[in-house]
Protein backbone atom coordinates (compact mmCIF):
# COMPACT_ATOMS: atom_id res chain seq x y z
CA UNK A 1 0.00 0.00 0.00
CA UNK A 2 1.59 3.86 -0.92
CA UNK A 3 2.31 5.91 1.94
CA UNK A 4 -0.09 8.47 0.99
CA UNK A 5 -3.63 7.92 -0.16
CA UNK A 6 -5.57 10.81 -2.08
CA UNK A 7 -9.04 10.57 -2.59
CA UNK A 8 -9.47 12.56 -5.69
CA UNK A 9 -10.87 12.95 -9.13
CA UNK A 10 -9.45 13.98 -12.32
CA UNK A 11 -11.35 16.94 -12.84
CA UNK A 12 -10.14 18.37 -9.59
CA UNK A 13 -7.93 21.47 -9.31
CA UNK A 14 -7.89 21.26 -6.08
CA UNK A 15 -6.76 17.91 -6.32
CA UNK A 16 -4.23 17.87 -8.58
CA UNK A 17 -2.64 20.82 -5.86
CA UNK A 18 -2.28 17.40 -3.58
CA UNK A 19 -1.49 15.41 -6.01
CA UNK A 20 1.19 17.87 -7.63
CA UNK A 21 3.00 18.12 -4.51
CA UNK A 22 3.27 14.39 -3.88
CA UNK A 23 4.51 13.87 -7.76
CA UNK A 24 6.99 16.48 -7.47
CA UNK A 25 8.41 15.32 -4.13
CA UNK A 26 8.77 11.76 -5.76
CA UNK A 27 6.28 10.15 -2.62
CA UNK A 28 5.40 7.23 -2.70
CA UNK A 29 1.54 8.08 -3.25
CA UNK A 30 -1.60 6.47 -4.95
CA UNK A 31 -4.78 7.78 -5.94
CA UNK A 32 -8.49 6.81 -4.74
CA UNK A 33 -10.90 7.72 -7.51
CA UNK A 34 -14.17 9.58 -5.93
CA UNK A 35 -17.32 9.30 -8.47
CA UNK A 36 -17.83 12.95 -7.87
CA UNK A 37 -20.30 13.64 -11.29
CA UNK A 38 -22.11 10.24 -10.06
CA UNK A 39 -22.61 12.01 -6.24
CA UNK A 40 -20.40 10.01 -4.54
CA UNK A 41 -19.75 13.51 -2.42
CA UNK A 42 -22.79 13.99 -1.56
CA UNK A 43 -23.38 10.37 -0.06
CA UNK A 44 -23.43 9.83 4.06
CA UNK A 45 -20.32 7.85 3.22
CA UNK A 46 -18.43 10.04 1.82
CA UNK A 47 -19.89 12.81 4.39
CA UNK A 48 -18.52 10.95 6.97
CA UNK A 49 -15.15 10.83 5.45
CA UNK A 50 -15.30 14.91 5.08
CA UNK A 51 -18.16 16.69 6.29
CA UNK A 52 -17.79 19.38 3.56
CA UNK A 53 -18.50 16.85 1.21
CA UNK A 54 -15.32 17.97 -1.05
CA UNK A 55 -12.26 16.53 -2.34
CA UNK A 56 -9.29 16.02 -1.60
CA UNK A 57 -8.78 14.55 1.27
CA UNK A 58 -5.36 12.71 2.18
CA UNK A 59 -4.83 9.41 4.87
CA UNK A 60 -1.38 9.07 5.90
CA UNK A 61 0.31 7.45 8.89
CA UNK A 62 -3.92 7.00 10.48
CA UNK A 63 -5.04 10.77 9.65
CA UNK A 64 -8.25 11.67 7.71
CA UNK A 65 -7.07 15.42 6.33
CA UNK A 66 -9.10 17.54 4.44
CA UNK A 67 -9.00 21.18 2.61
CA UNK A 68 -6.06 21.60 -0.16
CA UNK A 69 -4.54 24.38 2.07
CA UNK A 70 -4.79 22.00 5.38
CA UNK A 71 -3.07 19.25 3.37
CA UNK A 72 -0.12 21.08 1.59
CA UNK A 73 0.63 22.42 4.99
CA UNK A 74 1.07 19.01 6.15
CA UNK A 75 2.99 17.97 3.44
CA UNK A 76 5.61 20.86 3.59
CA UNK A 77 6.41 19.08 7.27
CA UNK A 78 6.33 15.83 6.25
CA UNK A 79 7.96 16.05 3.07
CA UNK A 80 10.59 18.75 4.38
CA UNK A 81 9.92 20.33 0.67
CA UNK A 82 8.21 23.17 -0.39
CA UNK A 83 7.51 25.34 2.83
CA UNK A 84 8.61 28.16 4.75
CA UNK A 85 11.87 28.99 5.83
CA UNK A 86 10.71 31.15 8.75
CA UNK A 87 7.79 32.87 10.64
CA UNK A 88 7.35 35.71 8.01
CA UNK A 89 7.45 33.05 5.18
CA UNK A 90 4.63 30.65 6.90
CA UNK A 91 2.97 33.97 7.08
CA UNK A 92 3.35 35.35 3.51
CA UNK A 93 2.49 31.43 2.36
CA UNK A 94 -0.87 31.29 4.10
CA UNK A 95 -1.67 34.50 2.93
CA UNK A 96 -1.96 33.16 -0.25
CA UNK A 97 -3.54 30.01 0.51
CA UNK A 98 -6.00 32.27 2.08
CA UNK A 99 -6.95 34.46 -1.19
CA UNK A 100 -6.42 31.56 -3.36
CA UNK A 101 -8.96 29.91 -1.65
CA UNK A 102 -10.89 32.96 -1.83
CA UNK A 103 -10.68 34.97 -4.75
CA UNK A 104 -8.54 32.76 -7.41
CA UNK A 105 -9.11 29.37 -6.78
CA UNK A 106 -12.90 30.44 -6.30
CA UNK A 107 -14.36 31.87 -8.95
CA UNK A 108 -11.98 30.06 -11.92
CA UNK A 109 -12.56 26.45 -11.06
CA UNK A 110 -16.67 27.76 -10.94
CA UNK A 111 -16.49 29.48 -14.12
CA UNK A 112 -14.87 26.16 -15.59
CA UNK A 113 -17.28 24.28 -13.58
CA UNK A 114 -20.26 25.84 -15.18
CA UNK A 115 -18.63 26.40 -18.44
CA UNK A 116 -18.13 22.72 -18.47
CA UNK A 117 -18.92 20.70 -16.16
CA UNK A 118 -22.03 21.81 -14.98
CA UNK A 119 -24.90 19.37 -15.70
CA UNK A 120 -27.44 22.23 -16.83
CA UNK A 121 -26.55 25.27 -18.75
CA UNK A 122 -25.58 27.93 -16.65
CA UNK A 123 -27.23 31.36 -17.20
CA UNK A 124 -24.84 33.38 -19.17
CA UNK A 125 -25.40 36.40 -16.67
CA UNK A 126 -23.72 34.17 -14.01
CA UNK A 127 -20.92 33.38 -16.09
CA UNK A 128 -20.56 37.11 -17.05
CA UNK A 129 -20.29 37.87 -13.09
CA UNK A 130 -17.99 34.93 -12.46
CA UNK A 131 -15.87 35.90 -15.46
CA UNK A 132 -15.59 39.09 -14.30
CA UNK A 133 -14.22 38.50 -10.44
CA UNK A 134 -11.70 35.71 -12.32
CA UNK A 135 -10.41 38.50 -14.05
CA UNK A 136 -10.18 40.65 -11.33
CA UNK A 137 -8.14 37.86 -9.40
CA UNK A 138 -5.94 36.64 -12.09
CA UNK A 139 -4.71 40.86 -12.48
CA UNK A 140 -4.01 40.91 -9.15
CA UNK A 141 -1.78 37.41 -9.10
CA UNK A 142 -0.04 39.11 -12.71
CA UNK A 143 0.80 42.03 -10.48
CA UNK A 144 2.37 40.73 -8.06
CA UNK A 145 4.48 37.71 -9.92
CA UNK A 146 6.02 41.23 -12.00
CA UNK A 147 9.44 40.56 -11.09
CA UNK A 148 9.22 37.76 -9.52
CA UNK A 149 10.32 33.90 -9.93
CA UNK A 150 7.47 32.67 -7.45
CA UNK A 151 4.38 33.67 -5.30
CA UNK A 152 6.83 33.77 -2.09
CA UNK A 153 10.59 33.53 -1.56
CA UNK A 154 11.86 32.99 -5.05
CA UNK A 155 11.48 29.27 -4.78
CA UNK A 156 8.89 27.09 -5.82
CA UNK A 157 6.48 26.82 -2.38
CA UNK A 158 3.34 25.50 -1.70
CA UNK A 159 1.36 29.08 -2.23
CA UNK A 160 2.46 27.88 -5.73
CA UNK A 161 1.11 24.49 -6.00
CA UNK A 162 -2.16 26.15 -4.34
CA UNK A 163 -2.18 28.63 -6.87
CA UNK A 164 -2.02 27.27 -10.28
CA UNK A 165 -3.96 24.41 -9.06
CA UNK A 166 -6.99 25.13 -11.85
CA UNK A 167 -4.56 27.61 -14.09
CA UNK A 168 -3.31 24.42 -16.33
CA UNK A 169 -6.71 24.55 -17.87
CA UNK A 170 -6.59 27.75 -19.91
CA UNK A 171 -8.77 26.68 -22.85
CA UNK A 172 -11.41 24.77 -20.30
CA UNK A 173 -11.24 28.34 -18.18
CA UNK A 174 -11.40 30.48 -21.45
CA UNK A 175 -8.93 32.36 -20.98
CA UNK A 176 -5.43 33.33 -22.66
CA UNK A 177 -2.56 33.57 -20.38
CA UNK A 178 -0.66 35.95 -23.16
CA UNK A 179 -3.26 38.43 -21.40
CA UNK A 180 -1.31 38.29 -18.37
CA UNK A 181 2.01 37.25 -18.98
CA UNK A 182 3.98 37.24 -15.95
CA UNK A 183 1.25 34.85 -14.63
CA UNK A 184 2.36 33.05 -18.25
CA UNK A 185 5.63 32.97 -17.53
CA UNK A 186 5.30 31.63 -13.77
CA UNK A 187 3.36 28.48 -14.95
CA UNK A 188 6.05 27.80 -17.54
CA UNK A 189 8.35 27.55 -14.76
CA UNK A 190 6.14 25.49 -12.43
CA UNK A 191 5.53 22.94 -15.97
CA UNK A 192 9.64 22.85 -16.59
CA UNK A 193 10.15 21.31 -12.83
CA UNK A 194 11.11 18.30 -13.18
CA UNK A 195 8.34 15.87 -12.73
CA UNK A 196 5.37 17.89 -13.72
CA UNK A 197 2.56 16.44 -14.88
CA UNK A 198 -0.55 17.82 -16.26
CA UNK A 199 -4.01 17.00 -14.15
CA UNK A 200 -5.45 14.55 -16.34
CA UNK A 201 -2.21 12.73 -16.64
CA UNK A 202 -1.91 12.59 -12.73
CA UNK A 203 -5.42 11.36 -11.55
CA UNK A 204 -7.62 8.97 -12.56
CA UNK A 205 -11.29 9.85 -14.13
CA UNK A 206 -10.31 11.21 -17.32
CA UNK A 207 -12.15 11.18 -19.62
CA UNK A 208 -15.90 11.71 -18.64
CA UNK A 209 -18.40 9.13 -19.78
CA UNK A 210 -20.45 10.50 -22.49
CA UNK A 211 -23.59 12.15 -21.01
CA UNK A 212 -26.77 10.09 -21.61
CA UNK B 1 -1.06 55.84 19.59
CA UNK B 2 -2.74 52.44 19.44
CA UNK B 3 -0.96 48.89 20.27
CA UNK B 4 -2.84 47.43 17.37
CA UNK B 5 -4.20 49.53 13.54
CA UNK B 6 -6.47 47.92 11.29
CA UNK B 7 -7.33 49.10 8.19
CA UNK B 8 -10.91 48.83 8.14
CA UNK B 9 -14.84 50.39 7.41
CA UNK B 10 -17.87 49.06 9.36
CA UNK B 11 -19.77 47.03 6.75
CA UNK B 12 -16.53 44.59 5.59
CA UNK B 13 -17.72 41.54 7.74
CA UNK B 14 -13.90 40.46 6.92
CA UNK B 15 -12.81 43.43 8.92
CA UNK B 16 -15.15 42.66 11.66
CA UNK B 17 -13.49 39.10 12.17
CA UNK B 18 -10.29 40.68 13.15
CA UNK B 19 -12.25 43.74 15.06
CA UNK B 20 -14.25 41.47 16.91
CA UNK B 21 -11.26 39.17 17.55
CA UNK B 22 -9.53 42.41 19.37
CA UNK B 23 -12.53 43.48 21.04
CA UNK B 24 -13.45 39.91 23.03
CA UNK B 25 -9.71 40.21 24.14
CA UNK B 26 -10.31 44.02 25.49
CA UNK B 27 -6.49 44.24 23.17
CA UNK B 28 -5.50 48.18 22.87
CA UNK B 29 -6.57 48.59 19.02
CA UNK B 30 -8.12 51.26 17.27
CA UNK B 31 -9.91 51.46 13.51
CA UNK B 32 -8.32 53.52 10.40
CA UNK B 33 -11.15 53.95 8.24
CA UNK B 34 -11.03 52.58 4.72
CA UNK B 35 -13.16 54.56 2.34
CA UNK B 36 -14.26 51.25 -0.03
CA UNK B 37 -17.07 52.99 -1.00
CA UNK B 38 -15.37 55.56 -2.50
CA UNK B 39 -12.51 53.85 -4.61
CA UNK B 40 -9.49 54.02 -1.33
CA UNK B 41 -8.96 50.47 -2.32
CA UNK B 42 -8.52 50.75 -5.61
CA UNK B 43 -6.02 53.60 -5.64
CA UNK B 44 -2.27 52.93 -6.05
CA UNK B 45 -1.71 53.99 -2.18
CA UNK B 46 -3.90 51.33 -0.95
CA UNK B 47 -2.44 49.01 -3.77
CA UNK B 48 0.84 49.75 -1.60
CA UNK B 49 -0.92 48.61 1.52
CA UNK B 50 -1.60 45.28 0.39
CA UNK B 51 -1.60 44.21 -3.16
CA UNK B 52 -4.73 42.26 -3.12
CA UNK B 53 -6.86 45.57 -2.58
CA UNK B 54 -8.30 44.44 0.15
CA UNK B 55 -9.58 44.53 3.81
CA UNK B 56 -8.31 44.32 6.87
CA UNK B 57 -5.20 44.93 7.26
CA UNK B 58 -3.65 45.01 10.55
CA UNK B 59 -0.23 47.21 11.78
CA UNK B 60 1.28 45.87 15.01
CA UNK B 61 4.93 46.68 15.78
CA UNK B 62 6.24 47.55 12.12
CA UNK B 63 4.84 44.78 10.76
CA UNK B 64 1.43 44.61 8.21
CA UNK B 65 -0.60 41.99 8.00
CA UNK B 66 -3.27 41.12 5.24
CA UNK B 67 -5.97 38.63 5.11
CA UNK B 68 -8.35 37.98 8.08
CA UNK B 69 -7.24 34.55 8.31
CA UNK B 70 -3.27 35.19 8.69
CA UNK B 71 -4.36 38.07 10.88
CA UNK B 72 -6.62 35.74 13.72
CA UNK B 73 -3.77 33.24 13.27
CA UNK B 74 -1.13 35.96 14.04
CA UNK B 75 -3.60 37.48 16.75
CA UNK B 76 -3.52 33.91 18.32
CA UNK B 77 -0.38 33.93 19.19
CA UNK B 78 0.23 37.76 20.06
CA UNK B 79 -3.06 37.77 22.33
CA UNK B 80 -2.65 34.36 23.41
CA UNK B 81 -6.02 33.82 23.00
CA UNK B 82 -8.34 31.60 20.81
CA UNK B 83 -5.71 29.53 19.39
CA UNK B 84 -5.17 26.07 19.11
CA UNK B 85 -4.01 23.53 21.85
CA UNK B 86 -1.92 21.68 19.76
CA UNK B 87 -0.86 20.29 16.50
CA UNK B 88 -4.07 18.29 15.55
CA UNK B 89 -6.12 21.11 16.67
CA UNK B 90 -3.96 23.84 14.57
CA UNK B 91 -4.83 22.31 11.69
CA UNK B 92 -8.67 21.56 11.85
CA UNK B 93 -8.68 25.14 12.90
CA UNK B 94 -7.04 25.81 9.83
CA UNK B 95 -9.54 23.57 7.80
CA UNK B 96 -12.47 25.81 8.77
CA UNK B 97 -10.30 29.10 8.07
CA UNK B 98 -9.81 28.04 4.71
CA UNK B 99 -13.69 26.56 4.33
CA UNK B 100 -14.62 30.11 5.57
CA UNK B 101 -12.74 31.76 3.00
CA UNK B 102 -13.83 29.08 -0.31
CA UNK B 103 -17.21 28.30 0.81
CA UNK B 104 -18.83 30.45 3.45
CA UNK B 105 -17.85 33.87 3.53
CA UNK B 106 -17.09 33.90 -0.53
CA UNK B 107 -20.68 33.24 -1.20
CA UNK B 108 -22.61 35.01 1.83
CA UNK B 109 -20.43 38.27 1.44
CA UNK B 110 -21.14 38.14 -2.07
CA UNK B 111 -24.99 37.57 -1.77
CA UNK B 112 -24.92 40.26 0.46
CA UNK B 113 -23.04 42.97 -1.72
CA UNK B 114 -24.70 42.67 -4.01
CA UNK B 115 -28.12 42.38 -2.49
CA UNK B 116 -27.67 45.31 -0.34
CA UNK B 117 -24.32 47.57 -1.52
CA UNK B 118 -23.32 47.04 -5.01
CA UNK B 119 -23.67 50.29 -6.97
CA UNK B 120 -25.76 48.84 -10.01
CA UNK B 121 -28.33 46.12 -9.28
CA UNK B 122 -27.09 42.79 -9.79
CA UNK B 123 -28.85 40.13 -12.25
CA UNK B 124 -31.55 38.34 -10.07
CA UNK B 125 -29.64 34.74 -12.31
CA UNK B 126 -26.72 35.78 -10.30
CA UNK B 127 -28.45 36.79 -7.11
CA UNK B 128 -30.00 33.34 -6.91
CA UNK B 129 -26.95 31.23 -7.83
CA UNK B 130 -24.91 32.93 -4.96
CA UNK B 131 -27.65 32.22 -2.82
CA UNK B 132 -27.47 28.42 -3.70
CA UNK B 133 -24.31 28.43 -3.33
CA UNK B 134 -24.31 29.80 0.05
CA UNK B 135 -27.23 27.53 1.28
CA UNK B 136 -25.03 25.10 0.61
CA UNK B 137 -22.32 26.42 2.66
CA UNK B 138 -24.92 26.87 6.03
CA UNK B 139 -25.78 23.88 5.65
CA UNK B 140 -22.52 22.33 5.72
CA UNK B 141 -21.38 24.55 8.98
CA UNK B 142 -25.28 23.92 10.98
CA UNK B 143 -24.50 20.43 9.81
CA UNK B 144 -20.87 20.43 11.71
CA UNK B 145 -22.43 22.43 14.71
CA UNK B 146 -25.20 19.81 15.67
CA UNK B 147 -24.06 18.44 19.48
CA UNK B 148 -20.95 20.87 19.18
CA UNK B 149 -21.00 24.37 21.50
CA UNK B 150 -18.26 25.64 19.08
CA UNK B 151 -16.33 25.16 15.48
CA UNK B 152 -13.49 23.18 17.11
CA UNK B 153 -11.89 21.90 20.48
CA UNK B 154 -15.72 23.21 22.42
CA UNK B 155 -14.47 26.70 23.17
CA UNK B 156 -13.99 30.08 21.41
CA UNK B 157 -11.26 30.07 19.16
CA UNK B 158 -10.94 31.99 15.41
CA UNK B 159 -12.05 29.56 13.73
CA UNK B 160 -15.52 30.90 15.16
CA UNK B 161 -14.40 34.15 15.22
CA UNK B 162 -13.70 33.94 11.52
CA UNK B 163 -16.89 31.88 10.14
CA UNK B 164 -19.21 34.13 12.15
CA UNK B 165 -17.72 37.52 10.51
CA UNK B 166 -20.79 38.07 8.20
CA UNK B 167 -23.29 35.98 10.05
CA UNK B 168 -24.75 38.84 12.46
CA UNK B 169 -26.66 40.70 9.45
CA UNK B 170 -29.57 38.15 8.93
CA UNK B 171 -31.42 40.95 7.13
CA UNK B 172 -28.81 42.27 5.44
CA UNK B 173 -28.14 38.75 3.65
CA UNK B 174 -31.89 37.96 3.52
CA UNK B 175 -31.43 34.61 5.76
CA UNK B 176 -33.25 33.62 8.95
CA UNK B 177 -31.13 31.71 11.24
CA UNK B 178 -34.53 29.67 12.63
CA UNK B 179 -33.75 27.21 9.52
CA UNK B 180 -30.33 26.47 10.55
CA UNK B 181 -30.98 25.84 14.42
CA UNK B 182 -27.76 25.00 15.03
CA UNK B 183 -26.14 28.12 13.66
CA UNK B 184 -28.42 30.00 15.72
CA UNK B 185 -27.84 28.64 18.71
CA UNK B 186 -23.91 28.88 18.01
CA UNK B 187 -23.80 32.76 17.03
CA UNK B 188 -25.91 33.13 20.20
CA UNK B 189 -23.03 31.57 22.64
CA UNK B 190 -20.97 34.34 20.77
CA UNK B 191 -23.01 37.31 20.80
CA UNK B 192 -23.30 36.51 24.69
CA UNK B 193 -19.39 36.33 24.75
CA UNK B 194 -18.19 39.01 27.51
CA UNK B 195 -17.67 42.56 25.12
CA UNK B 196 -18.93 41.28 22.11
CA UNK B 197 -19.99 43.96 19.98
CA UNK B 198 -22.34 43.86 16.63
CA UNK B 199 -19.88 45.18 13.37
CA UNK B 200 -21.70 48.26 12.90
CA UNK B 201 -20.83 49.49 16.48
CA UNK B 202 -17.25 48.58 16.20
CA UNK B 203 -15.85 49.71 13.06
CA UNK B 204 -16.60 53.28 11.46
CA UNK B 205 -18.26 53.83 8.35
CA UNK B 206 -22.14 53.63 9.21
CA UNK B 207 -24.67 54.43 7.78
CA UNK B 208 -23.87 55.04 4.21
CA UNK B 209 -24.18 58.72 3.00
CA UNK B 210 -27.31 58.23 0.46
CA UNK B 211 -26.68 57.96 -2.83
CA UNK B 212 -26.64 61.12 -4.96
Amino acid sequence: MAEYMLHCFAQSGNAYKVALTLQLADADWAPRFVDFFGGETKTPAYRAINVMGEVPVLEHRGQSLAQSGVILDYLATTLGRFGANDEDERREILRWLLWDNHKLTSYTATLRFLRLLAPTPADPAVIAFLRGRAEIAWGVLDTHLAGRTHVVGERLTIADLSLCGYLFWPDEIGVDWAGYPNIAAWLGRIRGTPRWSAPYALMPGHPLPAKA
